[in-house]
């Protein structure tokens, strides 16, 4: 059952509700006990029937009701962890089917299940998300190629700028992607298990065991759950945990950004971009004509909320004391499902927002022609300024005149250039050096260079590597 | 149906998981449409017909069956709030039962509900924890009227300063809970609707009934709804919410710093306090023995989730733009729902942990004669320092001596004391000024006072004003 | 000395970077001590020439170079706070002055006065950022009123929503400064010393003055620093510095909401609002026509630095154990330092930008018809839509076309409306009632009814409570 | 100047003071303004002269008079960013110097060399805090190889579960280093410089240069300043500030764990460790055998203030707008700037700490001789119960007994295995058996493994790569 979330649409309805749901904890909890009784049973520590058992209990649980979220939740308060009634209901039902309890839960902990099964829950996750932001970041850098050429302004301190091309635009969201990507796939390989026992020892699995074979079968269980094997447990050292929640908030915050451009672009007074219609998406039945840009307010709002959700972690990391913590562990569970749930959330609104993105070239250049020479101060001053008579001050008046009075920029510069006492070339090559000037296609620097790498950055990192 | 929340036991079970659920805020949302339709009625703005059919529906939503969480969910993610589909549903089911439409939302927008309907889920969600704080406070009062005289050690800097009593080390939690609870009590006491319309002008209402009458509704429906009429309407505007989640974390900080003092004194090294047992709760398996303090690990963390939610809260307040967020607003909803569970919660859990915990005064006593001169140390520089030959430096180092070598403070006091010069006294006298500046309970200051003051806040705000 | 800050130009500069000073802290803890002398001096408890010798050296702290922020900085990190080394130099101080250090620090703890001299820096800087509010609201009042009838457009979700006037906008803005200074006010009244001693019992100075005197002390040390006299010390239970936390934080949100809008308003494709141009203020050497909304920029800044500090002040509360804490108190004094900062150096910002705030109402005009029908449909919908032939289908279908087909509105809804069978009214009225839906200034809801409301509470809670 | 910070004892007087202080910003500024202007005049667009000029400036800031940090501090507010400033005070003191300024700022813009100048902090800092992590982390090392066989007792939420070695706790914090060091040296390495021209497009310097030379000159002030030459400029794509924030961020946390388990061993009543005594460390006046753990205390404030400034960081990525953000680049520097001294100064303060830690094995054997059989449960119930003729139930019972009635639980055992109907084994080899399962040194699992592998990850990751 997906939780329902009509508090958090930046989430409701994406792959990651399902992935993070009360049910799915369930199953990566089970999902780590089967494993690990198979285990205990290849090293004949259990019984091969209450291995099997247990699998079947796994791969089935929606036909134990005493696996139900709402009871085990229930259970799971007086004990603090919901480890402790799941253990409990297993060995009723290995009871009522007949096993032995043998494979169940030997020389673990609750903490050990808990952090693993977490870490299964991260890359199930990670997995859906992951092709959700190679699908936004495919989509950008399509769009990045497309509108190399495409004029825009640029803007700084939210004021006009220079020119630049909104494949630049698209350029950068990208790289913020990409970026994003590269980390929380890194923190995706290296997702390991936590198996420690009581209190980061082993002592347990050491008794049932012996050290050696302690050691071989934490190995074993890592290859079975496709978990790296730490060196030392980390049940109260948590820096993976926050390697973790860093990529997601990364994402939320790549994903924010791009967000934030796109809602200003397509505020109607700019009028750049429009989000993809879709039925039953952005409308508003008092006001039929409009078009909301939901995919970005929802992006925006998981980038607001996951920074708070960050913090958590890294004080619950500090906070991580003795052997086992005494309530920051606790604090940690609800903020990597949350973040879990923002960044794969917004990769999915993302998906769909960049691969239906529109960009309307003729408003583009409506804008950057209505910002008129203000987008070319910059070059007017580092190249024709010199050949003024008054130098970088007289071409500062004559700027600001164009502005505020509306004076022709044009006609003003080729009129002061020909006065100059250096004005010896000829009034053709003249007006072609003001023209050429006031070219805004001939002042985009490197955007070209800049988008090719991005592409190249994308082309690298984004798919499988394989 | 509530939550299951196997993810989040600080909250699990208690009241509060209830009057936040999915269901209630569809209920709370029901609510709100529902007066209005009423209001909208009174005003002959709508048929009585379809006022009370909406009322019905309302009162029995689980017999509606596209009000469903799961449905709605799924149908508010296009939209970006649950509103939007809320309404096309009642729509629909208002014409299955023969009703017109005209109570349903007019004039009104789906901020006005949805930030109304909020406010109703807060107010019941502070209705439920309010009585579990006040029942925390008077077990805490107890506590701290029967051990005014319990001798016990405190400590600065984790190290041992002064002694102290049991009864003022629970006078100041006290404290924290009586100022928490009331700054709680003077955000549920200033709750206000949210009526503005599209953009906060009333422009909907004012065209179907007039400004004068459209002021007169919105009157009427903070009336029935029980929340007050604000100057104007607050939707970019969020301090209110900024209230109620403070005072919400000012709750779990309060919580958070006793149950942090009751998980250092329940160490066994330390072993002063002890959590109640309760079947069920608190055990581990494979350490029968053992009884842990889970109501205190549940309410710190809690105390360590709620920062980063009311950070949220703030960044979301200043990016409320415009005349409706795009995408603050959202990231608010599940801010605020999640600091409700986390005070309510932990409000719950701190009323069971004080109204069961167990002081152990004889513990307290070995700890204090452990300590030994160490906590009298200010006093005797205070005192006696400057009746010995060698003034306070002397004393210095016969504490020093004491502490690091094991000599025995009291004799060696007496025996530089008698060679004081001033020393004119006579042996006895000495010795009784010696005993009395070494006995710690004569060095409380004014503890008994500020327990009274505790208890006597706590009268005057604990409970309902009568 | 004013620390420099190059790296927070939100408040470099501003009052409160001269209250919140180094130098400043010195100087408030210096009074506490001079004050505290004066009342041990009062009570006989030391020397008169002693106190005055102290309250000599807190009048002129400049002379004395052991007082220099450096050297004490350098003394504090061994024991941790800079107290310790303060008495330390005072102490030498006074022997140098031939006075005897009966006055100094007798029965009190580097807490109190560090808490104590906190609340003192408190309350002399919210005394600089509150007129610097009321300047600003002043200022917003005015804007509001004056723009009672100045038309523009409302924005939902970054889109085109309905009219309304600019005067409603600067009442919003308005509205959250009037509660945020409220809330400031409020806490800034209940700023109260701390006066425990080494664990919050007043033991030492009960020791020196017995129980009686202690409290009388404790009072008439209120009375001079003119700070309340809380009910118990608060050295462990800090509600009191959330209040004031929450209040600063919520003053930057206030502020940075109305600032986000001026920036959007601001920018040149939008081009209705203009911040104040000052000599040196927002140019660029590159771009000399570009005027920055710096004023806007460094207000937006530090709304998005204050959560961060709000929450660490949150985290530190829980965190603090025991009788003097290990580590959240020291955590305390920079995030309270920069909240400070951050909330008065936007008070400065804003009343510069909101004095000097220039509305274009030309071009809040013309973005308004360039809207077209889009700001009215919900009206439309409302209104006329039940006379179309087709209903509230009909009127969305002309008003998309209308959008995006570029259908002149008027015409369209003039001619179906004649279709109509219901139209036995005249064309005449017909025309008439078309005109009149389609004006913006007729649907204003209640904006001046709420520009009003937020005037009047301005009046009310603005200026000094008289 | 560094700074004096009386409110931030954490990193007063470490090495990060000064690398971080206003200084030594305008430091970095002009070492990024002087390496530039070398590749001008490597290129030939600026004279030798003026490069060589600029250069000198650069090695001698403390000279000029307007490079003082006040005057441009107060000059920077007005422009919202201290280069305009430093620009401005650069070229009159070219002039005044008789040099061109064709050396300064050509083709760059305000952001470039901000943002580079903050890599140049943060790779200075970074340099001193890693030797420092390092000391500490071989420190710890030595501790953990030291007391591989030094028993002591673990606890889980904070009360006792199981016998472990001090060792083992000095593993599990050297591990929590030696990752944290790891990221920051990864983030260390990676650290780039920002060079994209006002929008990141490096317009300007390709008009002056071309694309190709512009592409060269950049690589080229890599190579000089030492710093990567990313794939594009980042101006408004901050993944990269968020990876430095969080490693810094990491460390504090990782330092603040093991200093709050130290605050926990040192507290009286457990004892088992001494923070390192110094001169003017920890002392108190009132309570001269006080002994105070500074260094944890400061460390343990760091790791609770970094979380909110990390948070920042995050909320700025996501707001970093358009080409050049409208406040959230102002919102990095100051949190940038603390989590370099949070982390840096906890550094210095956990080499103290680690390098003269005391750990009292004594005392760690009575405590764990105190604890009894509590910690030896798990372990009977694995190895003894079954031999028992009431099993695991027996077991329980045996165990409580013990512990709360004070029952002998070593004759119990033997008494009731006896009695076991499978007890043909002889009393000698019962008592072995018993005796064997009492034993505290035979529970510690793979303790010496997971030693082994932290000083093995230490070794490998801990020092400079030589």
């Amino acid at each position: 059952m997906t939780e329902a979330s009509l508090f958090a649409p930046a989430w409701a309805g994406t792959d990651v509700a399902e992935t993070t749901s009360e049910t799915q904890l369930i199953q990566a909890l089970l999902d780590v006990e089967a494993a690990w009784g198979h285990v205990l049973a290849e090293h004949r520590l259990a019984s091969q029937a209450s291995a099997e058992a247990l699998a079947g209990i796994a791969r089935s649980p929606e036909q134990v009701s005493s696996l139900n979220p709402q009871r085990l939740a229930a259970a799971a308060a007086g004990g603090g962890n919901p480890v402790i009634p799941l253990v409990a209901a297993l060995r009723t039902e290995l009871a009522s089917r007949g096993a032995d309890d043998s494979a169940l839960h030997q020389g673990a902990t609750s903490q050990d299940i808990m952090d693993t099964a977490m870490m299964l829950m991260v890359r199930r996750s990670a997995e859906r998300a992951l092709p959700d932001l190679d699908q936004a970041a495919s989509a950008l850098a399509e769009t990045a190629d497309a509108h190399r050429s495409t004029l825009c302004t640029a803007h700084s301190l939210a004021q006009h700028a220079l020119p630049t091309v909104f494949g630049m635009k698209a350029a950068v969201w990208l790289d913020g992607i990409t970026s994003a990507s590269s980390s929380l796939r890194a923190a995706q390989a290296g997702l390991s298990l936590q198996w420690g026992g009581a209190v980061g020892t082993q002592a347990a699995l050491t008794e049932i065991a012996g050290a050696g074979r302690a050691a071989q079968m934490t190995l074993r269980l890592g290859e079975t759950l496709g978990l790296a094997v730490p060196a030392l447990p980390w049940q109260v050292q948590r820096q993976s945990v926050l390697e973790i929640g860093s990529a997601l908030a990364g994402v939320a915050a790549a994903l924010g950004k791009a967000a934030g451009d796109v809602l200003t672009l397509q505020r109607p007074e700019v009028g750049e971009l429009r989000e993809p219609a879709a039925p039953g998406k952005g409308g508003s039945s008092a006001m039929p004509q409009k078009q909301n840009p939901s995919l970005s307010v929802l992006i925006r709002s998981a980038a607001l909320s996951a920074p708070g959700h960050l913090s958590t972690l890294y004080q619950a990391a500090a906070a991580a004391n003795d052997e086992r913590p005494d309530g920051a562990w606790h604090a940690e569970w609800p903020a990597v499902r949350e973040l879990l749930r923002l960044a794969g959330g917004a990769a999915a609104r993302a998906a769909a927002l960049f691969q239906g993105l529109e960009a309307d070239a003729g408003r583009m250049t409506a804008n950057l022609t209505a910002a008129g020479a203000s987008l070319l101060s910059e070059r007017l001053m580092l190249s024709l300024a010199r050949q003024l008579p008054g130098g970088r001050e007289q071409m500062q008046n004559l700027l600001r005149a164009s502005l505020s009075e509306g004076v022709d920029l044009r006609a003003a510069l080729l009129e002061e250039l020909q006065e100059s006492p250096s004005a010896d070339a000829d009034v053709q090559q003249l007006v072609e050096s003001v023209d050429l000037a006031l070219d805004p296609s001939g002042y985009l620097g490197r955007a070209d260079d800049f988008i090719d790498a991005a592409l190249a950055a994308h082309s690298r990192g984004g798919g499988d590597p394989a």
